[in-house]
């Protein structure tokens, strides 16, 4: 800690919206040098996300259309924490409506913060391994439009690295999980 | 691309929110499936971020006070691209401010989506390196309070593994930076 620091004094908040999953509101806040000013914030419950390998060593990932950037993104099977629910249930769930797969082997990877400049969300990111594929795999909640993608570690490295369109927590967690996988064997 | 795959027909679009760096908005949508809903979405102009290394290795981060997730959290140096402006003009700007470098050489890392559930923000990442510490350290924006912390490759992922606090744009930007330094030798 930088000796001497305070925090911002909160003079005012308003709340603009009210959403199924997200709220947005406006802090006003005095700094300890006395300016003032708004700050925008994104309040949400968070974010679980599986890394879902196959025995074969195939990261199982979900390409899906995200209106925000109008167009297709590679991700990591991911979903809102809802109320009353760990992180843990959530991608248990996720994972098995967005890419078809049960997982029996789970480990945490690590939790970060996704976008603190105006958000408030965690991810909490999770191992998923010792797969089976559902037989009948899970009709998709109306807003999503899913593709499954397999891809070996050094070929979502190259997709990574050569531009694909994919997201962060995405990214983040491909680099954390990696290491572990090697470990194990 | 999925075969037959037709993206979401807007049906409105409402601005709830006008600040100085984003809009908030929400957008009612129907989808192909002729469910509706309504979607949000920040929309920002852009990050622009360094991975600043000294010649000694070092990668210089920035601790500082995020008041969405109240508590400090390990960066790198980022700012928000401005009106008119490339994220190369942006993010040379912002390290000196933030950071107190000057860098000589500049390298594209990559871009990526930070939040796409509900940001349209894309990250621009740059490595920076031949680093000349400002004598003068410039002044701090009014809303930023910055530690300067220097880290081996080794110590930051080591801090990310155990827990540190640390952001999503952060951690992808230094494993996407780490192999270019590697490769130079």
């Amino acid at each position: 800690m930088i000796p001497g620091y305070e925090p911002p004094q909160l003079l005012k908040q308003r709340l603009f919206y009210q959403g199924r999953k997200l709220n947005f509101e406006v802090s006003t806040m005095r700094l300890p040098n006395q300016a003032e000013g708004d700050w925008e914030c994104i309040r949400h419950p968070g974010g679980a996300l599986a890394v879902p390998v196959t025995k074969e060593g195939k990261f199982v990932l979900v390409r899906q259309y995200r209106f925000t950037v109008a167009g297709r993104l590679l991700e990591f099977p991911a979903g809102t924490v809802e109320q009353q629910e760990a992180p843990e249930e959530t991608i248990k769930r996720e994972i098995e409506e967005e890419a078809g797969y049960r997982a029996h082997q789970w480990r945490t990877i690590t939790k970060f913060a996704l976008a603190p400049g105006y958000s408030d969300e965690y991810i909490y990111a999770f191992l998923a391994q010792d797969l089976e594929q559902l037989e009948t795999p899970p009709a998709h909640e109306d807003d999503e439009d899913i593709e499954i993608v397999l891809m070996s570690a050094q070929e979502l490295e190259e997709a990574i690295r050569a531009g694909e369109p994919i997201d962060a927590k995405s990214i983040c967690s491909f680099f954390l999980a990696r290491p572990l996988l090697e470990l194990k064997g």
